[in-house]
């Protein structure tokens, strides 16, 4: 069964780009806004709300859970992989004398917070390397504000591997869906919408396991509402990841508030001054209410192969395929020539970059360090490697031509070897796109990636396994325990 | 020394009325805004930081340093009062298990919880009554987010009464200063102003007091652009006074976070994708930017003697007034004759309320209550009273007759006896208003109003001579422990 016959809408040949999607999409909400607009619909929060309540681990289908495997273990890659990173020492420095006791881990960390604290931390770790999961069709990342929330929840609170997995997807399904619904006007104003929709996703799975009804889980995405976090402005620095982790932080404290009865409207999103008029323009609020239970956003999730901006992956894609095929060398080497969107330049065109994070917007870095490292992890953007004699003079070589006719996803490399031999690849749908998945095997290789260095191997596989076998768990915890440092 | 002589603007026949004064208001920004729109100032966010980076308490003229002691005693009085809630109560409940040590006191009750969630809890109780203080420019209440967080904080780090004086009147001029920037569109939208504009108050007063330098007062005030609290849909719900306790909170965490040197953007307010643009379709950067140092916001400040909606506070006024000068009683009354503004009765027209919280939109109750009672503090809105006989009987006794002649902060009250005597009262500036503002002596009597069944009589004393007394204190903190249970 193909996984994409879950998604609510294929997005077909603009998939690999959030950004070449914009203006489609943009065209597509105005419409349907227009429509919806004209007969307001005052109980978008309350059906979501009951379907949440309602919705079973039994009613999952297979592919859908499966889904939700690979977003966790590719989430918790991330985290561990973060966890050592000065941005979380700050975080972890700065807060931790006012946290409470040790009910949950800091996933990489030797720490135990909170579960408060847990949450915020893991969701920092987490986006870091900006190498988490992507649904492409908001460019939300959503496994962070939920994951990061219910598996320090599920350290204090024991839920079973079944429970947890059915409140990942929901979160997922919580958060996208509203995203869906305010994309693209709120996107473009200045949000940064995975910390935004993020809150409600964390409410929404943190409540789930707090069995909250339907008016708890009401009052809980209400409370939801009142704390969106996230302004792109912050992006380059570290209050970039910041956002996911306070999302979480702030999903789980609606959540439990709402478990007491901390009371607040039932409209929270599509009143004339709730969530959705306040910080979109146009929304479209059927994107939230139709087909619940019938297609999930989780099918849609994409993660990253390579630890950099989207529009370089096709790229990297054809040159590590090259490589691999031919088994090429850099000093067989005369010339790279890559035939790509004019968006590929505007936005990685640094023909010398000097430092690790500048190497990020270098195709031409890019290139070279992937016919020769075989990869392009976190590891392939240090300061070292992009200075390194046999890498820049490599990526000297390699030219680029603008042609409109290729696609942000799409990319033709042809190489040529000092012999004159010639080799070409052409990219349709880049690895990592929903049309061409990363497969089990190629997340795992992330994964190990992210944690040497911070875990013995052993120890990740471990964290792995309980991934992959989640719902098998008696309690979910077990993971977080298994990723401590 | 007049007060009002340091406030940016004289709001004039207005002022006792935030929701006459929007459109004036209205039209006065969209003047500004196209002409400063047109010459963006990059540097908004950096001369705030440096202005709050560099004033000293010995800047501060007398009038302000007086008006900070009354905005404490204020706030104070407000938190003790609203202690005993429900809402408080739930919280407490809810968030307690995750709290860290006992470091700060939760104002009338006996826990002691972490700075951040005491920061938390003391902002909510604060603002549980609607009875604070209230900045009519913007209708922000400037006290609950700033006060709630540096309280909490000068009982860990301990700070004098005078450092503490001058972060709390920082922080009340950066809130004002934004909300003065962004009003009206930002509240029109739906933002719950007092809990957007008061996470960088906070952040503002707790980075002062932590002697952040200017590139962490930058990343502070950049991080609590992040984090906007609150939607006005969620008033008539606990919601409302969770936004001036998480504000406290959030701007709390964003100043710890930048004192460990956790970077963000410099232009967390004014770049494209900043708060001022993100939440408001207008801005006004010199009232953020101009006059620093030359005139305070708080000098605008003003306190609620009536525990309701501001629109009767001109009726209450009167007939408090008519009944201390001429001994009137209830019996002798043979009807009450109110010449008001048309708003009054569109949002406080309500004929036989039923509970205390519809007293609070019944100007006929209103009306009745002040002449037996003689004050309409919280307790004259009890359920309890509502219902009674003999303030029922007498509110069937007053009529109303709408006269847009008169101004929204003026009333015309005849009162007509039995025997066919009559008594008037003309209201131009009711009691509270900016004009008219309170008396020392009457905030005292509110203080002691509310503290009364939460602390004993000699506590509740002492507390207030500490408000009054605050720049003597070698430790601000005592104020705190001097209101625990």
């Amino acid at each position: 069964m193909d996984r994409r016959q879950f998604g609510t809408q294929i997005i077909g040949t603009l998939a690999a780009t959030g950004l070449a999607a914009d203006t489609a999409r943009a065209e597509e909400v105005e419409e349907v806004a227009e429509v919806k607009d004209a007969k307001p619909d005052p109980d978008v929060t309350r059906k979501l709300a009951r379907y949440i309540v309602n919705a079973k681990y039994e009613d999952l289908p297979a592919p859908v859970r499966k889904e939700g495997q690979r977003t966790l273990l590719n989430w918790a890659g991330c985290a561990i992989g973060g966890s050592r990173h000065e941005t979380l020492d700050i975080a972890i420095s700065a807060l931790s004398p006012f946290a409470g006791a040790g009910q949950a881990t800091v996933l990489g960390r030797q720490e135990k917070l909170d579960v408060l604290h847990a949450s915020l931390m893991n969701g920092i770790s987490s986006h870091i390397f900006d190498y988490d999961d992507t649904h492409l069709r908001t460019i939300i990342h959503p496994a962070g504000p939920v994951a990061s929330a219910i598996l320090a929840l599920a350290e204090y609170h024991p839920v079973s591997g079944r429970e947890f997995l059915n409140a990942l997807v929901l979160g997922v399904e919580t958060e996208c869906r509203i995203g869906n619904s305010v994309w693209p006007n709120h996107y473009d104003v200045g949000w940064h919408i995975t910390g935004t929709a993020g809150v409600f996703g964390a409410a929404a799975a943190v409540g789930k396991l707090l069995s909250l009804n339907e008016q708890q889980m009401l009052w809980a995405l209400g409370l939801a509402a009142v704390q969106p976090v996230g302004l792109r402005e912050m992006f380059g620095s570290m209050t970039k990841s910041f956002h996911p982790g306070r999302a979480a932080q702030n999903g789980f404290t609606a959540a439990l508030l709402a478990s007491k009865n901390y009371t607040c409207s039932d409209h929270g999103i599509e009143a004339q001054r709730g969530w959705a008029n306040v910080v979109s323009t146009k929304h479209n609020y059927a994107e939230i209410t139709e087909k619940l239970g019938q297609s999930y956003e989780i099918a849609l999730n994409t993660y990253k192969p390579f630890a950099c901006g989207i529009v370089i992956h096709p790229t990297l894609d054809a040159c590590i395929q090259l490589r691999t095929q031919y088994q090429l060398k850099a000093g067989q080497i005369e010339k790279i020539q890559l035939r790509v969107h004019p968006l590929v330049l505007e936005l990685t065109g640094k023909k010398t970059p000097q430092t690790g994070l500048e190497g990020k917007f270098s195709v031409y870095y890019a290139a070279a360090v992937a016919i020769i490292e075989g990869a392009a992890g976190e590891r392939q953007f240090s300061d070292k490697l992009v200075k390194n004699p046999r890498v820049t003079a490599l990526r000297d070589r390699v030219t680029t031509i603008i042609d409109p006719s290729i696609a942000a996803e799409q990319v033709r490399v042809v190489i040529t070897k000092i012999d004159g031999t010639k080799f070409e690849k052409y990219i349709d749908n880049a690895i990592g796109s929903v049309k061409n998945p990363m497969s089990d095997a190629a997340l795992e290789t992330k994964f190990a990636d992210l944690a040497d260095g911070v875990l013995p191997k052993s120890q990740a596989r471990k964290v792995m396994d309980l991934c992959w076998n989640v719902e098998k768990l008696p309690s979910a915890g077990e993971i977080a325990k298994a990723a401590s440092a």
